[in-house]
C-alpha cells in the first residue's frame, strides 16, 4: 500500500512522498526501509531521527526529511495501520473429532473447536466462535457469536458470554467465590454455597490466568467493552461497568460495584462491598477501601486525591530531612 | 417448605407468618415472593422496606410487616437455607473413556473422572472424587473420599490430598518451590532439587488458579479445614495451619509457619523462615517481614498492631496541615 | 556413598569420620541416621545440637561431635549433594496417541510427549524434550533440547524457548499485551493488534501459572539463567537480561527493560516504558515508577535506596511519638 492511501483509511495528514510503498509496521527502533512506523510517547522522540522507517505517524509535524502521516490521535492510527497489515489467521469450520460436546448443545455456523476441548450440555455456541485445544465449558454456558477462546480456559456451568469476546489461556470464569459463614457458637466454618453465575457482555478482553467468580447468588458481571489484563481476580457478586481498563494483578473484593470508564492500574486492590463511581482512576498498588463518588484520579492506601498523596508522599520522602529540623527545635524548646 | 420448617432446621425463632411457602433463596435488593433472603451486613438494612423477599432471616427484631427468621448468626443460618434449597449436581459413578489411568493406581467407588484427564501410576483415589476435564494428577498421588478437583488443574507426582477438599479449575500443586543457589566462586545459579511433596489436610478448599509448590525437602502442607483463595502463592516448606483464611493474591514465601484460625486479607505478603502463631487477623496489602507471636490484628508495611497503624496513617494523611504548623515554628525559631 | 566421597565431589573439607554411609539428604530438623543435611540460614543453628543427622554440610566449623563438610558456600555444596541422590524419573522416549502433532513439525530424539497435548504446524521440538498432558503449543513455536514443559501450560504461536527451559504447570506464554488506544473523537477504545512474539533464552525456569505477553511488534525477551517465580506478570515487548530472580506476584508492565544479575523480590511492581540497570536488588512490594541506573538494593513505593527507605520507615513507625512533641512545641509557640 501507498503512504497516501493509508492516510486516507487513517485519516491523516501526509507531510512528505505520498506515493511510498509500505510493506509492513515496525517499533520506531527497529523499523526497516519500507515500514511504517509512529511516535506517541514522546520517550521514543530521540529515535526519529535515527528509524529506518520509510514513514512515521505522529501527533505534530517534525521537520525532518522523513515522510509523516500526521494526525491527532497517532496511537489509535497505530493501532489501525496494525490492522490494516495484520490478520489473525484463526482456523475455521472445524470441530476436532477429540472434542466432546454435550447433550442439547447447539453449535452455530464456522466454529472452530480445537481438539480435547469440553463442552457440557445445553450450552449455545455462536456463529464463528473460536476454541482453543483444552478448554473446558460447563454445562449450560452461552457463548455470543465471534468469541474467541484461548486454550485451557475453564468455564464454570451457566456462564453467559456476549459476543466478540476474546478470553485468554488459563483464565478461569465462574469458580466459587470466596464466602463462608464462621459459627463462633459450633466453632465451625459452613461454606456458603455459591450458586449465582458469571455474565461477560459484548466485546470484554479478558486476559491469561485472570480469575472470575460466580454471584453467591446472583451474578457477577463484567460490562461491555472492559478490558481485564492477566492475573486479575473479580470476587463474587462484583459488578464491573462499561469501558473499564483493569490492570494486572488487580484484586476486587465481593459484591463492590465499578461505574464506566474506571481504570485501575496495576496491583490496586479494592475492598469489598463498596462503589466505585464512573471516570474514575486509580493509579498503581493502591488500596481502595471506602466508596469513592467523585470521578478523578486517585492513588495510594488507603486512597487518596492524587495530588495530595503527591503532597504527601513528598513530604515522607523528605521526612528524615525534616526530622533534624524537629530536632533542632525540640533541643532549643528543652 | 414453610416458614417454621425452616426456621426449626436452622434454630431460628419466627416472628410473622410461619407458615409462608419458601420455593427459594435470593439476595435482599433482588428477592421475589415466595423468596427467603437474609440481612447480615448492616449496609443492605435500607433494602428491608423495599425487598420483595417473602421472608428474611435477621440478627435482631425489626418492626416491620416482614415475616423474619431471627437468630444469633444470620449469615450461618443463611449458609445452611442455601444448602437446603441448592445441591450441587455433579456427575456420578463415570469414568470417561478419554481418560488415562496409569499402572497400579486405584480407585474408589462411584467416582467421576471427566474426559481427557490424566491419572498417574501408583495413585489412590478415593470413594466419590470428582475429577474434571483436563485435570493432570501425577504419579503416586492420594486422593481422599469426597474430594472434588475442578477442570484444568495441575496435581505433580506424590501429592497427599485429604478428604473433602475442593480444588478449584487451573490451580497447581507441587510445582517446585524456588530455590536456587548462587555461587560466587563459580559465578553460576545452581538448581536446588525440590523432592519433597505437598501435603492437603481434609476439608480445605484451594481457589482457582492458586499455585502451591512442593517442599525442597520434606513437606508443604496445609491444615485442615483451611480456605484458601484465587491465585494465591503459597511457598516451598510453607505449614499453614486449621482453619485459616488466605484471601486472594497473598504470597506465602518459603518455610514459613502459620498456626490456627489465621486470617491474611488480600494482597498480604509473608516473608520466608517466620512464624505467625494463631489466631492472627493481617490486613489487606500488609508486608509480614518478623514473627508474630501474640494473637490479634495487625496491618501496614511493615507490619504493625492494628491501632498504632491506624493512628500512623492518620497522621500520614495530616502531614501537609502539619508540615505547614512546623514551617512556622521554623520560620520563628531561625 | 562415603562422606569422604561427597565431600570431595562437592569440594568440602571433612571434620569427623569420613568413612560414614550417607543413604539421603534431609533438613536439619528432620533428619535422620544416614542422612546427610546442610546449615546455611542461622536461623536453624539451634537444630544443629539436636540433629540425628549422621552429617552436616556447615559454611565454619563447629565444635560438635557430628560429622562437618565444610566449605564457603554450603548451601551451593546442599544443592549438589541433592543433586547426587536425587534424579528427576521423566518418561523417555514415548509419544502419546492421544497426542496431535501439526503438519510440518519436526520432533527430535528421546522426545517425551504425554497425553492430549497439541503441537501446532511448522514447530521444532528439540532432542530429550519432555511435554506433560495437556500442554498446547501453538503454530511456528521452537524448543530447544532437553526443555521441560509441565501440565496444563499454554504456548501461544511463534513463541522461541531455548535449551534446558523448565517451564510449570499453567504458565501462559505469548498471550496478548494489554495494548487499547482510545479515541476520544470517536469515543472508541481500539484494540492493537499484538503481533509479535516471545523469546525465552536459554537454562530460564518459568513458575506455574506464570504470563508472559507477546510483544505488540517484536519480542518480549527473557534472558538466558533467568529464573521466574510462580503468578508474576511479564508485559509485551519487556526485555529481561541474565541471571536475574523474579519472585512470586512480581508485575512488569510492558516495553519496561531490565539489566543482568536483577533481583525483584516478591509482589514487586515496575511501571511500563522504564529501565532497571544491572546488579540492582528491589525488596519486596516497592514500586519502580522511574528507571534505576545505579547498582543497588532497593526498596519502597515510590522507590528510593534501602538505607533511605529504612531511615523513612522508621521515622513513620516513630510519627505518634514524633507529633506529641511537636504538639508541645506548637502550644509552646502559641
Amino acid at each position: 500500500m501507498r503512504v497516501k492511501e493509508i492516510a486516507e483509511i487513517l485519516g491523516c495528514k501526509v507531510k512528505g512522498d505520498g506515493d511510498l510503498e509500505i510493506i509492513g509496521v515496525n517499533e520506531i527502533q527497529n523499523a526497516k526501509k519500507g515500514d511504517l512506523t509512529f511516535l506517541s510517547n514522546p520517550k521514543y522522540e530521540k529515535f526519529l531521527k535515527t528509524t529506518k522507517a520509510s514513514a512515521v505517524i505522529t501527533g505534530k509535524e517534525y521537520d525532518l526529511p522523513l515522510t509523516q502521516l500526521i494526525c491527532d490521535e497517532p496511537y489509535v492510527a497505530f493501532a489501525k495501520a496494525l490492522s490494516l497489515f495484520y490478520k489473525e489467521n484463526f482456523p475455521e469450520d472445524y470441530i476436532s473429532p477429540e472434542t466432546t460436546v454435550g447433550k442439547g448443545t447447539e453449535i452455530g455456523k464456522s466454529v472452530y473447536i480445537g481438539d480435547n476441548v469440553v463442552v457440557g450440555e445445553n450450552c449455545r455456541i455462536g456463529d464463528r466462535v473460536k476454541i482453543f485445544p483444552g478448554t473446558f465449558i460447563g454445562d449450560g454456558t452461552v457463548i455470543g457469536d465471534d468469541t474467541v477462546i484461548f486454550s485451557n480456559v475453564s468455564i464454570y456451568r451457566q456462564t453467559v458470554i456476549g459476543k466478540r469476546v476474546r478470553i485468554h489461556s488459563g483464565a478461569v470464569i465462574g469458580s466459587d467465590g470466596f464466602g463462608y459463614a464462621f459459627s463462633k457458637k459450633e466453632m465451625r466454618i459452613y461454606k456458603v454455597p455459591q450458586i449465582g453465575r458469571v455474565v461477560i457482555e459484548d466485546d470484554v478482553e479478558i486476559g491469561a490466568n485472570t480469575t472470575i467468580d460466580r454471584g453467591t447468588i446472583g451474578e457477577t458481571v463484567i460490562g461491555s467493552g472492559t478490558k481485564i489484563d492477566n492475573l486479575v481476580q473479580i470476587g463474587h457478586n462484583v459488578k464491573v461497568g462499561k469501558n473499564c481498563f483493569i490492570v494486572s494483578q488487580v484484586g476486587i473484593s465481593g459484591s463492590t460495584v465499578i461505574g464506566d470508564n474506571v481504570t485501575l492500574a496495576g496491583q490496586v486492590g479494592v475492598a469489598g462491598h463498596i462503589k466505585i463511581g464512573s471516570n474514575i482512576t486509580v493509579g498503581a498498588k493502591a488500596g481502595v477501601t471506602k466508596s469513592i463518588e467523585k470521578a478523578g484520579v486517585y492513588a495510594g492506601f488507603p486512597i487518596k486525591d492524587y495530588r495530595v498523596w503527591r503532597k504527601t508522599e513528598a513530604l515522607i520522602n523528605r521526612l528524615p530531612e525534616i526530622y533534624e529540623k524537629i530536632k533542632k527545635l525540640l533541643s532549643k524548646g528543652e
